[in-house]
């Protein structure tokens, strides 16, 4: 019996998300996890299940997922990377395999996860970013972005901030860095934290596009985090411009 | 009458190139020179014709492909670019536009052209590259592709290189400058020429490919060049890796 972690690169954009959400209605469209599970299994001839970092939602993307399952296989994990990549669909790819102890649990044994959303910020949307990032026109205030930015920095209650589907579980998470960035016409903002409530990162982000639009007025993220009322912030930015970049452990 | 200057961006995985090749067969697609016309023959009232500064093979991408026509309307060139661009498919899209002088036309008035193939190299391919990128997951010897891709600098008589779709034209043409570079798994080989024949980059790519992994003697880009028979080169290196990058004029 063998522990093996795999690292997964995948474009969300025909997916219903790594896994079907609780409050996913209508046709049902196939999950990232699924698709993996169906391939492993095949290759392996046993039934795998898959143990992943998180979920992420519909059409968000990833470059590193990581996701642990357990297998009797002594396949050796080169092949089985092969076998993997080349029965998996072009958009979802698998860049490693490696064997790791048993304690080793994607979600659980997580210190923190990088998420980064990334904008085109110019007149015109693009044919080669169209589906990884979110198209605005209007112009942002950067520096207003930033400073607002710094009140959501450490502990706090996120409840604000996440959708009803997320109800249950605790709202506390520790934001450990945010960073907005602009290069040429692409506006990026990196965050890192000990965990994410369900469409949490579209929410910050929504609500900072407001910000920098001058929607809201200054000192406004923090008054909507100390409120805990998901009704005062922005939209949910787009699925589309999410990314999963890293799962620290 | 003005004559206005288009600068092009475009995906061009779902079309059959900027203008349907001559030895093109079978089912026909839409090509990105008639998707344009058609959307600026409706915004302007008028029947409008596209000269470009060349055309690109179906399933090429453009970053700044160059096009010029002729319009009596007196409408403003940013609400043009809007409407155009309001009204163009996702893939294709208007960077610039701007008024010109009579004597430019795209195609006689360009000085030079860049193009770049890029190629990704390494175990697995890519779920957010895969229209834009080559995958080859094979090593390749860049220091002797650099080393063999000096022979075809200047003007020569690139008959080995083309395609037989482009029998007809003067087959002398003058490459300004080759660079191949690699960041991270990403290959890039940019070549900039006063014109290209048909097909000629991604012969060109497809044999430097070759030469990369060994499979062709040192000295043997100079030897095909010098015999002007393409069945010497290596194949055409897929459309899905180039790209058309600027126009000088």
């Amino acid at each position: 019996m063998r522990n093996l972690k795999l690292t997964i690169e995948y474009d969300g954009t025909n997916y219903a998300g790594w896994q079907v959400q609780k409050n996913h209605r209508g046709c049902k469209h196939t999950t990232i996890q699924e698709t993996i599970e169906q391939v492993l299994s095949q290759i392996l001839q046993e039934k795998i299940r898959l143990i992943a970092s998180g979920r992420t939602d519909a059409g968000v993307h990833a470059l590193a997922q990581v996701a642990n399952f357990t297998s009797v296989s002594k396949i050796d994990l080169r092949k089985l990377r092969r076998a993997l990549n080349g029965n998996l669909p072009v958009d979802i790819k698998i860049s490693k395999i490696e064997e790791v102890d048993f304690k080793f649990n994607s979600r659980f044994s997580a210190k923190s996860k990088v998420y980064r959303y990334t904008i085109l910020n110019r007149a015109y949307s693009s044919p080669f970013l169209k589906s990884t990032t979110h198209f605005l026109h209007c112009p942002l205030n950067l520096a207003l972005m930033r400073k607002e930015a710094r009140a959501i920095l450490g502990r706090h209650d996120f409840t604000s901030f996440t959708a009803s589907g997320g109800k249950k579980r605790n709202p506390v998470k520790t934001i450990k860095r945010i960073k907005i960035t602009r290069k040429n016409n692409l506006i990026s903002i990196e965050i890192e934290a000990d965990g994410f409530l369900y469409k949490m990162v579209r929410n910050i982000v929504g609500t900072l596009i407001e910000i920098g639009r001058g929607e809201f007025s200054r000192g406004s993220l923090k008054k909507i985090l100390v409120a805990k009322d998901r009704k005062l912030a922005g939209p949910a930015a787009p699925a589309r411009g999410l990314l999963l970049v890293k799962v620290k452990y």
